[in-house]
Parts: C-alpha cells; sequence; structure tokens
C-alpha cells in the first residue's frame, strides 16, 4: 500500500522523546505543513530501528528529489538513543553550534540531533528541554528571568540576555508517579483532584520542606483512621511535592521576575497556581509551539552557520 | 509424612509482617525453645490462608492435648490481613489491654493478635514496631528517650515514662527502593558503598533539605558527566534520603538523649552513623530479641489480666 502525500516538506522538524516522536513538516516559510506523531520512543528502539521509525512517519512529507533535511532534539541523542549527540556547556545560547549527524541508509533523509545542555557544578544535565527554551527566546529576543519547564524530571533554567545561565533538575513528576503507583500510598490516592488539598500540601511543604518525607505516610494514616479521601490524598501528594520542589528552587522565582512556565495543560495551571500561592507570578507559554520554534531556531542557526 | 518433634511450646510467638512470618516456640519461663519462619508474608494470603500457613511451622510445637496459645503481631493484624485488629491511641503503654481473636478450625491453637498504635494529629500508625518497643520498654522500665526503629517505613517514637507518648513515621527506605530500583538513578546506582559519599549525603540533607530532591536527579548527571561510581552513587542517595529524615524528626533526636536504635545490621549502623555525624549520641538494640520480649509482655500482660 502505498502513502500518497500532497505535502513537501522544505525541512522537517522532530522531538523525540523517552516514550513518543513528534514529528512536524515544515515549509519554506517557518510554516508547518503536516503533523505526525509515534509511539516508537526512544526507550523503546535499538538504535538501527530509529530510522525507521522515522520513516514510517515523515516518508509522505519527503522531497521527490535531492535530500530533506531532518531536525531531531530530545532523548533521541542520549547513549541510549540512535547516536549519542554532544551536550554544551552552559553558559550559552539555548541551541547553537554543531549537531550531530545520525547514521542513515535512505539517501533521501540527513538527520542531525541538537546538542545537549550541561553545567558541571552543580552536575545536570537536559535534552530537548534547551529547544523549547530556544523557541521561547525566539520570541522573547534577550531574555533575561527565570524559566521552567514542568515534566517528569523538571528543569529550571535562569536566562540572562537570552542565554542559559544555569539549570537545575527536580524529580517532582517521577517521585509523584513513583509514590502514587507503586508505593504504599497507591491503597490511597485516587484518580481525581481536590484543590483545597492541593493549595494546603504546597503551603506545607514550603512552609518545612524536611517534613515532607514524614507529610507522605500521614497520607496512608489518614485514609485507615480519618477516612481521607482519594481525591484528597492525589491532590495533597501534588502539592507537598510540587512545594518541596518550590522551596528547593526559591532563589529561581523569588526575584520579581515573573517566571515562564514552558508546558501544557493541567500540569503548566498546578505550577502556576502553586507559584501564585508563594506569591510569584507566572506565565504559561505553550510547550509545544515553542518546540517547533526551537527546532526551527536549529535549523535556521545550522544555515546561517553554513554561510 | 508426619512432623516429628521433642518440643512443646507453653505458648507461641509470632511476627507476621508483609512479606514474611517468623514464629517462636516459648518456654514457660520465657525461653526460646524453637524458632521457625516462612516467607508467607500478609501480602502473599488470602484471610482464609493464614490459620495454614501458621500451622506449616508451628504445628511440631503444639501441645498434645488442649489448647496453645498464639500470640502475633504485625501486619497479620492489617485490614488487608488475618483479621483486622484495633489500634490503640497514644499516649499508652506499647502494648496491653485487649487482643483480637483472628478466627480458627483448628481446636488445638488460639490466636490472639497485638494492637496496633494510632496517633490523630498527625495522623499515623504502626502495627509490629509497638511490639519492639514494648520489648525495650521491659528491659528499661520507665524508659523516657527518643526511639528509632529503621525500615521501609522507620518509626520515630518519644517514650515518656515508658509510654508512647507520639510518633512519626518517614518513608525513608521505601524511597530509597524506589529511587534506586524503579526510577531513573537506576541507571546510575550500584550494589556497593563509599562512606565518603554517605556522609556527605546526610551533611548535605541536613544542611539544606529542602534542596534534597534537587540533588537526587544530580546523581544521574554526575554519573553521566564526570563518572560518578555505582556505589558512590548509592551511598550517597541513601546520605540524602536519611539526611533528609534527620532535618524532618531533629526534635526528637536533638534533645540530649540517646536515641535507642531498635534494628539490626547494616542499616541500623547507618543510621547510628548519621546521628553520630549530626552530634547524637545512639544505641542499637536487636530488634529480633526486643520482637520476642515483646510478645513475651503481650502474653504475660494477658495473663495479668486474666488474673
Amino acid at each position: 500500500m502505498s502513502q500518497v502525500s500532497d505535502i513537501v516538506a522544505d525541512w522537517i522538524a522532530v522531538d523525540w522523546g523517552t516514550s513518543n516522536m513528534r514529528a512536524w513538516a515544515m515549509g519554506a516559510g517557518g510554516a508547518v505543513l503536516a503533523h505526525g506523531e509515534s509511539n516508537a520512543g526512544m526507550g523503546s528502539l535499538r538504535p538501527e530501528q530509529f530510522e525507521g521509525a522515522l520513516l514510517s512517519v515523515v516518508a509522505p512529507w519527503l522531497k521527490p528529489d535531492g535530500v530533506t533535511e531532518v531536525i531531531a532534539c530530545g532523548m533521541v541523542g542520549a547513549r541510549q538513543g540512535w547516536t549519542e549527540a554532544s551536550y554544551r556547556a552552559v553558559p550559552c545560547p539555548p541551541v547553537g553550534g554543531t549537531l550531530t549527524d545520525a547514521p542513515t541508509r535512505n539517501p533521501r533523509i540527513r538527520v542531525r540531533i541538537v546538542a545537549g545542555l550541561r553545567q558541571d557544578t552543580p552536575a545536570d544535565v537536559m535534552r530537548g528541554e534547551e529547544t523549547q527554551i530556544a523557541g521561547f527566546v525566539a520570541q522573547r529576543p534577550g531574555f533575561s528571568g527565570p524559566v521552567c519547564l514542568p515534566g517528569t524530571h523538571t528543569k529550571w533554567a535562569d536566562l540572562r540576555g537570552g542565554e542559559v545561565e544555569d539549570f537545575s533538575t527536580v524529580m517532582t513528576g517521577e517521585l509523584f508517579a513513583l509514590l502514587s503507583e507503586r508505593s504504599v500510598l497507591r491503597h490511597s490516592v485516587g484518580d481525581g483532584w481536590d484543590k483545597v488539598s492541593f493549595e494546603a500540601g504546597v503551603a506545607d511543604a514550603l512552609a518545612a520542606p524536611e517534613l515532607v518525607t514524614g507529610r507522605l505516610f500521614a497520607l496512608r494514616a489518614q485514609s485507615l483512621l480519618a477516612d481521607l479521601s482519594a481525591d484528597a490524598a492525589r491532590a495533597r501528594l501534588s502539592g507537598l511535592l510540587i512545594g518541596l520542589e518550590l522551596a528547593g528552587t526559591r532563589a529561581r522565582w523569588d526575584g520579581g521576575i515573573p517566571v515562564a512556565i514552558i508546558g501544557n495543560g493541567k500540569l503548566a495551571q498546578l505550577y502556576a497556581d502553586a507559584l501564585a500561592l508563594s506569591g510569584a507570578q507566572s506565565t504559561i507559554e505553550d510547550a509545544d509551539t515553542l518546540t517547533v520554534r526551537g527546532l526551527s531556531a536549529a535549523y535556521l542557526s545550522l544555515k546561517e552557520t553554513a554561510v
């Protein structure tokens, strides 16, 4: 069965994470012509399987003659990914400089992977978020202030004049998943929500971050002794962990400049709510839009370098 | 195949946790005549399976005529256990008062379960540790001071005049297992040990508990960027989590009275080391010995009540 497409991409943007892959057919002027995705994430692929997984999504968009360039970001460049892309050391612009070529057999594509960022002290790394930050800087040239990218491993960065000055990672999302799904708390945590419990969790964690690990088991005890609802337990757990994260990143968001939250949907809103409770302002910037914009910035910087 | 035994128990002591069951044949004078165990923990049994699991270990010790009494503590009395035993509210002696009869079909045994302890504010519960505390109080009558029972869910209690005044639970052991085995850190954490890294983790967490969740991901980054050894990563993770626990329980151990650590082996020693780094003295009390002693206290209190 042959695939038919009216779309011919000028180039192709790819965000390839651990659990899924998303691709956009880009027009010459920067417009998105088409979008496709796959659940073939980095975590489920061996190196030699990446090219096929990519082509299964983007083949219909390739130029009939010549080479279509593909710019990819994210865990595709990890040691366990397609090929290991370098890390650039902060402080530096979020993207720019050399990209890493991924090995391909099909002559109709050339795939290059955006470098991640590294920080030596304290040790930290990111892959993928630098591209979203680049997208943010593209629409706010020269921005100075804090950005927050909520997720499994939430990233906080300080930007200065559009460069990433330093950053830190907090495993809030992964801790929430482990505790709510795999710890003894799974018996007490449901699928629903309770705003008041979330806010109380944030406030308690900010006031006494050293007590949070003790307060976790109280969720179980309260559900045994006091009929704490599963909805309230889930919201309070989320609030305690986000509040603990805010306690540890206070120096980043406490300086009076609104935090640019780069995210989506409910999680981004939770961070905005938690920051508001803490007295900090924030804006929510759409992560998907910024990913495409950041990949465009990487593609353009490549063209400029080549000139 | 019939089992032959020279041992006839005056009564039988049982510590029945989530993952295993241990039983002791007790002599009239309080001596241990025999010991047996099974991996049929509460977590793997339906209520109607407990009696058979018990008899498979203790049958050889039953009196040839009449009823042998069995006193059990631990998760056997949880809602998911053999039968739900009550909780006694602190402040109260660690054991005493009514025990809960478990339903049995074999007329040669009578099984009674020690009550757990509950605390309403902040909400907390324990099942099993109260019996170890009772064993400690039996050898230190009227003790006032802090006790610590390290484990999956570490318990801290303040005793006053031999009674449990209040207590708190910190999920340090479960967090360590989840992070080292199921999170992204599993790629960086090995099986070995490094004392210096453990001590640095304790000190860092005590100095800035709010930064611990941020420091967790640094273990991954350091192993990627700086070749942090897997042994050092494991020890530092343990140190960070135990240090965070000590930061949150400071009021319990900072009063000048040595902490009675009720535990075994390496974990108990780690807590003693961490407390020493924090300037607190401690003693290590053998948990197994105290479990038997505590069950004996429960058995004796029953006899006294019956008089």
